[in-house]
This record gives C-alpha cells, structure tokens and sequence, in this order.
C-alpha cells in the first residue's frame, strides 16, 4: 500500500515502497507474506532456484526438463507478477571472470532469467553489482539484451561508495567511487534509457558534493538495508540526518525506496511507534512482518514531505521536458502565450517599481506637474508594460505620454480594445511597426520592453534595442538597463536521452528551454554575456565570444557533464532586477524556465582538472545564433557552425 | 617542373615542389621568376597586402576602394591561379588575442581571404599555426569556412616539433607537443576532411616514434626550411640521414614538398653539383633564382627512390580504399573473383609444401606405394588445391585419392572441366556438397581448405571445419591446422572520414578490407582469437572474448586512435605457415588485405597509459559477428551489438 497520497498531480513512483527477499519457490505465499501483511508494495525476489547452473543441468542430461524458475505465469497471472514483483538477477553470475566456464554459465543464466521476467511482463530486473571495474562482458551482454526489451527496465545495483581520500594515484583502484563503474557500464552500453540503477545505501554515506551527481542520473530505487538505520529512544528504526536529507531528494525525484537486509531492531509487539503511521489496514498479521517497522519509519519521512508549492505543481508536467525556444521576433505570439506570461504578477511588480524609480529620478517632484515623461513601450503586446507605466505614472504622481510599439497586428488589435476600455485615449498612442523601422514623431526618455529569453538575449533583446535607440533622448533609459546569460555545467541523463532519441545531429546543436529537474549541477553559473542599454560605444557590435573555466569540487568524485544549463539576470534599473539565476533568481516568477545547451559527446570532468567551454553569439544578415564547444579536458566539435541547426531569426 | 617520374600508376603528388614567398603585387613577375626560371611547380604566396588591417581600413572611409590583394583574375586567369598559387594567408593573424579589435581584424581577414582564394579557384590555402595552444577561436571560424567550402583544401601550418622531455608534468604547457595543437584543432573542426596539415620542417627532429604518428594524419605539404639544410664537401645543400628518411616518407605518402626560408649556401654559378638533377630546360634564368640547390637536391632525392615493386604498384588503386569482406559462404563467388585469386602462386606454394610434408610423414617410405592417402580438399573452388595436392603426391611419390567438395555450383561445372582436361579422372572425385552436410564414402587422412579472411576466422573457417570433421580419421589432420588473428590500434584520419562520410551508424560498426597506407601504426600487434583444427574438445564452441592492453611507445607523444588494423597467420603445417601479420607476412601474397575495424569516436591515446581493448567472436542461429569496444582510457559503446550493423551469414 502506497506510502502516502502527495500533492494533486504528483505522479512520482516514489510512494512506493519494495523490500527485497530470499528465492522462494511458492510466489503466492511470498507476497501474500509481504504485500498484505507486510504492508509493502512489491517484492524484489530471485526468480531461479539460486542453486541452478547451465553448465551442470546440460550434463545431467536435463535437456527436457524445465529449468528451476519461481512460479510461471499459471500460478500468477501476468498482471500480478507486473505490478508486485521486481525480478532479482542471480547474483552469483560474473560475467567478467577469468572463469571460462563460470563466464558462459553467467551470460547463458543472464539471457535466461530476464527473457524469463520479460515473458511475465515485470517492469524491472535488479541486476547483482558488476563484480569488478572492468566489466566490459557484463556490459556487452546487458547491450544485447537491451536491444530486444521494449518495456521492461534493467535496474543496475551500484553501492552508493566513495571513498574520501580519492588522491589521483589511486584513481585506477577498483571502486574508489562507484560512480565510475556505473559511469563505465552505461557508456559501455550506448547510455541507453531502459538501464537505470538501483541505489545500494548503507550505514555510511559519501560526501554531500558527491551525492549530487546522482540526481543526474537515471536511479529508480534506493536499497535501504536495514543496518542504515539508527534506534531511537523507544526502541524504534530510524534514520541518521543526513540519511533522512537523502531519502527526501529520493522521494522528490521519483525514486522508490526498497528495504532490505535482517530486522535488527526487536520493537515489542502491539506498541506501535506514534511517530510512524500505521493505518489499522494491516490487523491480523501486522506483528509477523519483522521488516515493517522500517517500512513503517520510511512511510513517516513520506508523508512529513512538505506539501509542493502551487508554483511547482502548475510546472510538474513540464519537468524536464525539452521545449523549443520562442521566436518572438520571426513569429506572432499567440493569444494563449501572451495570456500565460501575462499572469506573471512578480514580473510586472518589478517592472512598475523600476519604472517608478526611473520617474522619481527623472521628474523632481518640484516639477511633477509640468513635465511630461515620454516613455515607449518597444514591444507593448497586448499591454502589460503599459498598464504597469500607467501605474508608476500614478503612484509617483508624474505625468506620462506612452507609445505602445507592437509589430504584431494582431495584439495591436487587442491593444486598441484595452485603451478603449480603460480609457487610456489621452495618454497612450499605439503604434503598430517594428521598432526597429519606425520613425518614431519626438524622443523618447524612457524605452521599457520585455524582450529577453531564458538566455537573456536569446530572442534578440540586443538587435530591437539597438534599432530602438534611435529615438531615445542622449540622456534617455531604457528599462531593463542590462541583461547578462549565466551557464553551469550539468548531468542529465535523462534530457540527453532525450535529444539522442531524435538520432540526427539537428537536435545536438539546439537550445532547448526547459524545467530542470532531473539535474546534477556541477559547479556555480558563471556570466557568458553581457548587453547594455543604451550602448554608446562606435563599435557597438552585438557578436560575443567567452571562454570560461569550471572546477568541480574536490569531493565530488568524476562526473558527466551531458551539457549546459543557462539563465539570466537582468538589471531593469539601477538596483532593481529580475532573472533566474538560481543564486539571485526572482522568487515566484514563472515566465522563464532555463535553457539547455546539449552536447554531442558527454565529457567527463574530474576534480582539480578544469573544464574549459567557449560560447559564442554570432550576428549573421538574417540571423543570430549561438556556437559552443569544450576544449578541456578533451576538445569537443564546435556546436552549431554557422547557425545550422539552431538559429533566431532577424 | 615535376620532381620526375614515378612508376606508371603513382598518382602521388609529392612529385610537384613549391616555393613559400614574401608579398608581391606583380603575381606574374612572381610567377615567372619562380616557376619559368627558379624550376619550382607553384609558390605559397600571399593574397593580401601585409599591411592591411580592417579596422583601419574602415576608419579610413575606404568603402568604395578594393581590398588590397596581389593581383585579380584578370591579370592571371583562373587556371594559371589554381596550378601555381597555394594562398598563404596573412600571418599577422590571431584569432584567440585578448584584444578584441585583433581578434575582430582576424577574423574579418581571415573571411576576407579565404573568399577570394576560393573565387580563384586556389586548390589549397596555407593557415598560419595558431599563436596560442588554445585556439578555439581560430578553430571555430575555420570551421565555418570549411563547411561552405567545396573543393579548396586548408592547410593548416604545424611545426614539426615535439620536446623531448615530455614528462606529465609538463603536459598541459604550451606547445611540447605540436600535434597536440594539431590534434585539437581538428577535433574543435569536426574531422572535417578539407582539413589538412602543412609541416614546418626544422633543423631537429623529434623521435621517430613520434614522426610515425604524421603518417595517418591528412599532412598535405612538408615545408622544408633552409636552415634543415646542411652542406656537403661542394659547398651545396643536402639533408641528414635521418630528414633524408622523413622526406622519402613524404614522398611515398603524396606529401609536397615546399622550399622556405633565405639561401644560406652560396654555390659557385655554373658548376652544378654531379650529385643533383639538372635537366638543362631552365637556360637563361636558372642562375637566377638562389633556391634552385635546395630544389635540385630535393629533386635527387625523388629520383633516387627505389621503384614501387611490381605488387605494390598493382596495389596502388587499392590504398586505403574500404571494401566489405567477402561472404564466400553465404554468397557464391564470381568467376573473376575465382581468377584472380587464383594467381597467387606464393599461397599455393605454401599449401604444397605443407600437404608434402604431411604426405611424407604419414607415408614412410618404404609404404608410399601401398598406402593411398585419403585427402579432401573442402571448399575446393575452381581447384587450385586439387592442382597443389596432386603435385604435392607426385612430389613425394604419394599415392593420394583426392575429393574435391565445393558448395558453389558453378564452380562444380569448372572442376569438372579441370579435372577432365588434367585427365585427373582417376584420383579426383568431385562432390557438389555443402562440406557441412555432406555424407562421405569414406574418412580422410587430410582435409585442405583455404576459406581464411583477412581476420583469419571472419569467413566462417571454423563453422565450416567443425562440420567437416566429421568425416577426418581420429588421427586425421587438418591443413591449416591452427590459424590466429591480431589487431593493433592504429591513426587512419582518411579511413575514419571516408566511414564518417556515408553519415550512419552503420558504417562504424563495419569491419572493411582495406590496402593500408596513410596510417599510423601505434603499437606491435596482438593476437585476439585462435582456432584449431581437429577440435576435440567436447566444449568446443566458437565464441570467443578477448581483452588486450595496447601501450603506445614512451616517445610516441599522444596519439588519436580511429580503429584497429586486423590481421592473421594461419598455421599450415609444422612450421609452414602463412599469413598477414605484418612481422611475420609471408612476402609476395596478394590474396588478403588488412581488415579495418573503425571506432565510433576516435580515443587519444598517451603514453603509459594503456588502451584497453575488448574483442568478441559472438555466434548466432544465422550468423556470426564481432562486437568491440575501449575501456580504457574511457570507455567507448560496446559496437555491433547484436551484430545488428555487420555480419557474416552461415
């Protein structure tokens, strides 16, 4: 029975909860025994009698007996065995053994047992941890078999180690960090989605900065064992700290919790710890279960999760789903999008405070009532920007003539509708031009816009301005007064996958937005560009070129960096801003999602070696567009030579 | 004037040598003194004016006036500027300043001149070597020219060096290693295969390990500075033993030549050196140009080459040409196929001295007329082996009765032909039998096959023994009687892009035949699989797994691997054997070619730090097929899973 109900629309596997048992022959009475009395989800169990092996069934002679699996598909029916039971690789099989024998009984059992768990349509296999770093048999076999499965997943058991003293000269040890042996059995296997891993904790745990990179990865379970836990006062299991710390990242990314190992804690029977849940389903055979008062403590940390924020839970279906970037500037907008992006309250409180400054400034209050500000709207849309200059017209008291520039006819039919109702026909003449063509009639002292993308200037925010500032006054603003892109170099399994699914070069060299979830971020954003408003200088040239170097921290082990994750930050005027730069990002804004910047070929970084990335923007006569490469620890192909795959139209 | 003439067939272009000069307006009058009266083939010269900076030009309002480049296509035609002018592009360059203007002014030259070689119809122009071992810029507007390129060539200038010294602590310094740079420029430059290398030669040259690496790298041109020159008991120019070696390299690897630098021998006018070409054709100038004793030298050492032997010269269409491996089992072989390989009399002088050693000692003496020698020769084709083991019997004074099985029908139709126009009626039966199902009369004292491929067992050699020895006597023989085959890890830039080109998976999964000649060997070869014939075993299976370890030689520098070169030697009988392997090859075969297994995504190899290789022999109900991958120094994908790429069909 689940562990608890989340928030509405949370459809994450992380409610619920497995436990891992011993071969049993007789599948009924094994889940009868855990699932109804045991309270658990589903059982992660052998499927072949542990004692079986290929090479001496053959010559018994055994040609037509059948081999030793647990139950078939009569004494369970394939929707049971689907929804209640992960099948468990033989553990005893090692594929990379200098045992020839042992070597082909291995992959011969392999091959067996998962077409076995295939036929009863399970949903996942645990495969035993590869016994040795080089692994390339087991991997080899695990690609083949992958090959053939359509829905079925294989779960890779990886103990969650890392060693603390992981100097460069022992690197080449076996299983400093259990990271890389995962690292190289998924490149091994072509980085396929149907391989993920199931989490083996144990009592200690590796440094915080290593744990990172996990939420990165594809992990679909944790394996609690039962030596992890702790015992409280009364005698009850329970979790250390940073054991709890790690559970809820689990929980909160999906990953289902499965218990394991001997009870160690004797709870006395009938006095059920009040600080872990037990709903009273369970009367009759609760007491037999010895593993249920994990079970029980895991339910607890479930359901203490705080309730996900609205915010979140509008962007759950978003999460980590790769969206192409809007062309404000080559494409209408339609009424949908400036509907959405207009709900964006925070945004435009930012705005209109910015705007107020700007007036305050501008205007003495001595003379507020004699000079009227001019202030253009170089993108008004369907009219937030100008609503919001209305409002800081008022609250400040100062006299406003607004331009609303719109180049799409269409809102700049909505625009006239919303003057007309609000009664705006004195103070604001709508203009329906590019801003980059039109003569405008007088200055301008103050230009506002809301021209950036995730990226800062990924729609173009440079290039309309630029065309804009031709009517502002030599000592008019523009409002926002700068903007600068931000990149951090990320892992994400699953946003890799998913552009690797498209299987052309196109969707490699693309900008994606997206909401980032599933993401190890490897080290703190650092600036790419910068723009300024106005821009003075004779050599305005919007063209950028920035080389950047990131280290990953000492204690974070290796990782793979699948690409780039990018924001913004934009200065509206003088102290007041608004992007999302995780470290500075406007709380409760929803109009941007970060950008993604993949890469073709995963690098793999180490600690105390730089990872070096160039960025550039490049400014064509029809478009503008972004190239990027590596160049440390191994040089990368330069992304998107000349605009071919992705590019913003001019 | 051509350096001379090759053996027919060379096409190489090392017979042409060209002269580096300065900047000159009068591109004729620098022709003429060049080419008519120096004796050179064409001049690496400057386009531009060196004086030319964009920014200034601009400043100086210079917007109608043309950019100033040496001469127009109409002061030259454009055939005259293709065969005699490699544009030099102006050195002043540099991409990767810190200074933005240099940076822009480079970048805007760079275009600026790369456009008019290209509207020339320039066949190459010469880069200058990037100022800094971070040249991602550089690097990333080369690539933007290159994919609007069709058929000009960039050369991109690489000094030839390398410091001894090459510790890993020095590593990451500019520079101790040029093909470093070269290395990643390419690799930021996505392989491209207009891409290619001109040497600077110097006075000293790095190891020879090193220098074998050029040899699988696109290296266009070697520009031999004067001062690499020496001066003999005359007072003329020649070159070191060792810079002789590398220039013949040159030469057998259709890399031009190309004299730079100021003359540093006075040689005495009039007295030509005995020991250098002087075809009289440059009477009137010839004095003229202080060069020509670097060009007359360059030009003995041409002529001096050994001439191609008459094999290789026979190969020379072949070089680094992929081909698909023959299916003989699954496919029927064509007559022409038959034919040529029957003209290799080195392979079947080979089986006939093992087949009359085996008659020998199966036979003594004093039974050779009493015993008659049972021998089958398995996939007998049109008869070569039929013909090896009757002259092999008379040899010996054996009598021998000789089955001929061959599964091929038309080739059956020949036999009989053969055998009747031999009047071999009475010791040769012929069976039209695939040898794997066939029911014999009778069993042999010998089976002779010759189904080896280029990998030894890639043509089903095993499969087909294993169902032919059925029909051996228990003490029976096979011939061969045990066959081996090696990889090596090899640099093959122009095998890599040819399999790049056809853009697909694929491709890269696919062993090829191929004639090897523009590559690098990295390491000595090892072996990966070996079968023997008979194979009593009861466990005998034809699977197999191998892991190798390659080490690059300590003074090698780095190196990038493309795939692995395969080859075999079979064991015939005794210490007669016969095979590929390049230690070992028997000389004047012509029947196989190397095999190439290419890699997905070249890996850089250093030195004492092991290429870890994993080679598998799978075996299917339809098929067989190799899987390969790396897993050190990172792991590749495991590639031909499944052999869903490349296979042979039983």
């Amino acid at each position: 029975m689940p562990l608890g109900e989340r928030s509405p629309g949370d459809k994450g596997e992380s409610r619920y909860c497995g436990v891992e048992s011993e071969f049993d022959g007789d599948v009924p009475r094994l889940l009868s025994f855990n699932i109804s009395c045991g309270g658990f989800d589903f059982v992660v169990s052998p499927l072949m009698n542990p004692t079986y092996r290929p090479s001496l069934f053959e010559k018994e002679g055994n040609e037509s007996s059948v081999l030793p699996f647990a139950g078939s598909d009569l004494i369970l029916n394939p929707s049971q065995w689907s929804s209640h039971v992960v099948g468990k690789i033989s553990s005893w099989i090692d594929l990379d053994s200098e045992d020839e024998i042992l070597r082909l009984d291995s992959e011969t059992t392999l091959k067996q047992e998962i077409a076995w768990a295939s036929h009863l349509s399970l949903q996942a296999c645990l495969l035993p941890t590869p016994r040795q770093a080089s692994c390339a048999n087991y991997a080899r076999c695990i690609n083949q078999i992958l090959q053939g499965l359509t829905n079925m997943q294989l779960w890779l058991r990886i103990p969650l180690f890392k060693a603390e003293d992981d100097s460069m000269g022992t690197s080449t040890d076996d299983m400093t960090d259990s990271w890389e042996l995962w690292n190289s059995f998924r490149l091994l296997c072509e980085h396929r989605s149907q391989l993920s891993i199931a989490l083996d904790v144990s009592s200690t745990l590796p440094s915080a900065n290593s744990l990172v990179r996990w939420f990165g990865e594809p992990v679909k379970a944790a394996i609690l064992n039962t030596e992890c836990f702790l015992t409280n006062a009364r005698g009850y299991p329970c979790l250390s700290k940073r054991h709890q710390k790690l559970i809820t990242g689990f929980f909160n990314h999906s990953v289902q919790i499965v218990i394991s190992g001997k009870p160690l804690h004797k709870v006395l029977k009938g006095s059920a710890d009040p600080a872990t849940m037990d709903n009273g389903d369970n009367v009759g055979c609760v007491q037999n279960h010895s593993l249920r008062p994990y079970l029980e403590y895991v339910g607890y940390l479930y359901q203490r999760l705080d309730p996900l924020p609205e915010q979140e839970r509008f962007e759950l279906g978003y999460r980590d789903f790769l969206q192409s970037p809007l062309q404000p500037l080559m494409d209408n907008l339609e009424a949908q999008t400036y509907e959405t992006f207009e709900k964006d309250t925070v945004k435009y409180t930012q705005y209109q405070r910015a705007i107020s400054q700007a007036l305050i400034d501008r205007v003495p209050d001595e003379k507020a009532s004699v000079i009227t500000t001019v202030l253009m709207v170089v993108g008004a849309g369907r009219g937030p920007l100008v609503r919001a200059s209305l409002q800081a017209a008022e609250e400040t008291g100062r006299k406003l003539k607004v331009y609303a520039v719109e180049k799409n006819p269409n809102a700049v039919v909505t625009l006239h509708s919303l003057v007309k109702l609000e009664g705006w026909e004195n103070s604001v003449t709508i203009v329906s031009c590019d801003m980059r063509h039109w003569v405008a009639p007088q200055k301008a002292d103050i230009l506002v816009s809301e021209l950036l993308g995730s990226f800062g200037d990924n729609e173009l925010s440079p290039e309309c301005l630029d065309g804009a500032q031709r009517f502002l006054k030599q000592d008019g603003l523009s409002i926002p007064s700068s903007y600068t892109s931000f990149i951090q170099p990320v892992t994400t399994s699953k946003l890799y996958n998913d552009v690797k699914s498209h299987k052309d070069l196109v969707h490699f060299e693309t900008a994606y937005v997206v909401k980032l979830h599933s993401v190890a971020r490897l080290a703190p954003t650092q600036p790419v560009f910068t723009f300024t408003h106005p821009e003075d200088s004779p050599q305005r040239n919007n063209q950028r070129y920035k080389k950047l170097q990131f280290e990953i921290p000492s204690d974070m082990g290796s990782a793979l960096v699948h690409g780039f994750a990018g924001y913004f930050d934009a200065t509206l005027y003088k102290d007041i801003h608004l992007g999302i730069e995780p470290s500075v990002a406007t709380p409760n804004m929803f109009s941007w999602f970060p950008i993604f910047f993949p890469l073709r070929t995963p690098v793999c970084v180490h600690p105390g070696s730089p990872l070096e990335v160039h960025f550039w923007r490049c400014v064509g006569s029809m478009k503008v567009w972004y190239e990027w490469c590596v160049t440390s620890p191994s040089p990368s192909a330069v992304h998107n030579s000349n605009g071919r795959s992705y590019w913003v139209g001019l």
